[in-house]
């Protein structure tokens, strides 16, 4: 299923032998048409990797007509050695499929600053070429894994029309994007302008508000392919509900994933003046490493969530803000509320709630709790 | 010594029983004059504990004659009540002291969102005023400490005037402020006005850019007393130079001490284009928990660095950047440098440059590593 699950693509997922391990690590998702539509959204970061730099231009091109991801390598702060290599690789893809290199996305991932064995890459992309298969998008979802413990897919089915995907992410997950490659596909007949509203609006509410450890990674690509092979086009309101709930799952699937997590943490905020404050607030509770360490130790500490909402801009006043923590209302009007021994945090998903008194807006951020794994997974990654 | 090294201070620290272990708990300083002048800089977190609610009027009075603190509880989030509580006990000092409430500062660090126990802490002030002397300087530091392993004391003497202090601080430490408590006291003749400038000017590149974890707490304080007892009215300059190496030193002492850090990073900024973007780059890499998980494994991830600058807004061009760890320029132009074998992490120290290449400004932030100890403290805080 996955990035296949839509009619008008196939996919491939091998191992070149980038990842010295010999795992899985190259990926191709083929549109084959009839139509090529696609929008992408990337990371903020101003250090972007050479495959970010490069995919945008392909964006900007108007079509794409394939993706090459490779997991093994980030080819992120390698110069103009790096972007020729990604120039390359999409390159030997175009030969391959019989299309033009500006029609083919790149997307890489894995450590920062290290080129890519392009010896092991370019022979990887014919192999990977010679495998496409409509059923090939869990081998694709596979390839693409660098400390995922699992593959990530999922896929919406509608009257006639279909939005599938397949995502990596572990670590470094943070907003704008939440840190990871995801490929989005469609057999709806849509154009690219529909695809890019309908992706952004997604992505805003789902990618952007996965927090794992409020770092923003130079490699973040959310791309959307359409193929018009349906020959449907949808009302855009519910196609954009569809791209939602495929972007919405996988970010769920990212963040129970996310490295040395023991806690799923859902911060939601409540009453806020604006979006934007529910937001800021919702962030701030979620990085706070002190509540990240606390929820580890099941300890419902709501004095660590005041703290962070008060490094905010946010409307709020002080003394009439109300914390939940799995629905126990610890806080109540900025002080004591209820019996914080009532709370029971002995399962994986936490639930807080920050009551902002201030207005009737809300968002949701998700985060994890902060552990000694995850010091370890990160302090050994490189090694 | 401490804040009893300058002339017209006495001090005591007691255990009042506010701690259940018994430790000291509650220490109280004591301006004898001839002059009661003051300066104080509050946390900028707007939730606010009531002692730093309480001593913000008590600045605004003009005189500070002296200073309760306690360990043991912060006070913070605890309403009405806790307002009150801070209250009678600058009213209990007053009493014990002979002068007005309004001239005593208080000060609380320790749980969050907990009453104190006022049946204890009201007749361990009358026991502390008791116990004053002008040597309690180093028994006051004591009675501050919450998870320090160390009692923080500083001293600068210069031409017949000297500048004393004592900090406590271990972890929570972020700017606006390091998230602390300090009384720094000061036998020189000054107003207010060259107490208050010399003051913001210290904390400024002192405190301020000490950053362990991000979080920024309810009840940080500094407050500088000045007694007029040496009968010397320093230059402002000299003065200020004074309070600013002892607000240095006590920082250094906060970062050393951090919880659970294994590693002190200095993160200095080198051609910035201005002082600000040279604060926003320092604070982004110190604050990222990727690279502080690296740096605890000895592992010199220079692009940890750079993903942590690209989320700033500082003037930069991605592939000017220059990155050296333990004076190795692991990145050059924005790429790979020199090999990063040759880097040795192997000390407590560890000195990141980040040379922005943008302009002629500079700035230093300290911070630790992120350590399976600090998730362990930080769990078990509050249990």
């Amino acid at each position: 299923m996955s990035v296949t699950a839509a009619k008008g693509f196939t996919a491939a997922g091998i191992a070149a032998g980038i990842k010295e391990n010999g795992n899985p690590d190259l990926a191709l998702v083929v549109n084959t048409g009839p139509r090529r539509a696609a929008a992408g959204v990337f990371t903020s970061n101003r250090v972007k990797a050479a495959p970010v730099l490069w995919s945008e231009q392909v964006l900007k091109s108007g079509q794409v007509a394939a993706v090459v991801l490779n997991s093994g390598g980030a080819n992120a702060c390698t110069g103009s050695k790096g972007f020729q290599d990604t120039h390359a690789t999409a390159e030997k893809a175009a030969e391959a499929l019989g299309r033009g290199a500006i029609e083919i996305a790149v997307c890489s991932t894995g450590l920062i600053g290290v080129l890519l064995p392009m010896d092991k890459l370019l022979p990887g992309v014919e192999t990977a070429a010679a495998q496409l298969s409509e059923h090939g998008g869990e081998k694709a979802a596979i390839a693409i894994k660098t400390t995922d413990t699992v593959h990530k897919t999922s896929v919406v089915t509608k009257d006639g029309w279909t939005v599938g995907g397949m995502a990596k992410g572990a670590g470094m997950l943070a907003p704008g994007l939440a840190t990871m490659l995801v490929v989005l596909t469609t057999d709806a007949d849509l154009d690219n302008d529909a695809l890019d509203k309908a992706l952004r609006a997604a992505t805003k509410v789902t990618f952007d508000r996965v927090d794992s450890d409020g770092c923003m990674s130079t490699n973040d690509t959310v791309l959307l392919l359409a193929s018009g092979a349906a020959e449907v086009t949808p009302q855009y309101e519910e196609f954009a509900e569809a791209v939602r709930q495929v972007c919405d799952d996988l970010g769920q699937q990212l963040i129970r994933d996310a490295e040395g997590a023991s806690k799923d943490i859902k911060v939601e905020v409540v009453n806020a003046a604006t979006e934007d404050d529910a937001v800021e607030v919702g962030r701030s509770i979620a990085r706070n490493n002190l509540l990240k360490c606390a929820i580890h130790g099941e300890d419902p500490n709501w004095g660590r969530v005041l703290s962070a909402i008060g490094t905010t801009s946010a409307a709020f006043e002080p003394d009439r803000l109300n914390v939940a923590i799995n629905g126990v209302w610890v806080c109540k009007n900025g002080g004591v509320g209820e019996d914080r021994e009532k709370v029971d945090m002995r399962y994986r998903e936490v639930h807080i709630v920050a009551d902002l008194a201030a207005g009737s807006e809300t968002a949701t951020i998700w985060t994890n709790d902060l552990t000694a794994d995850y010091v370890h997974e990160n302090s050994a990654y490189s090694s």
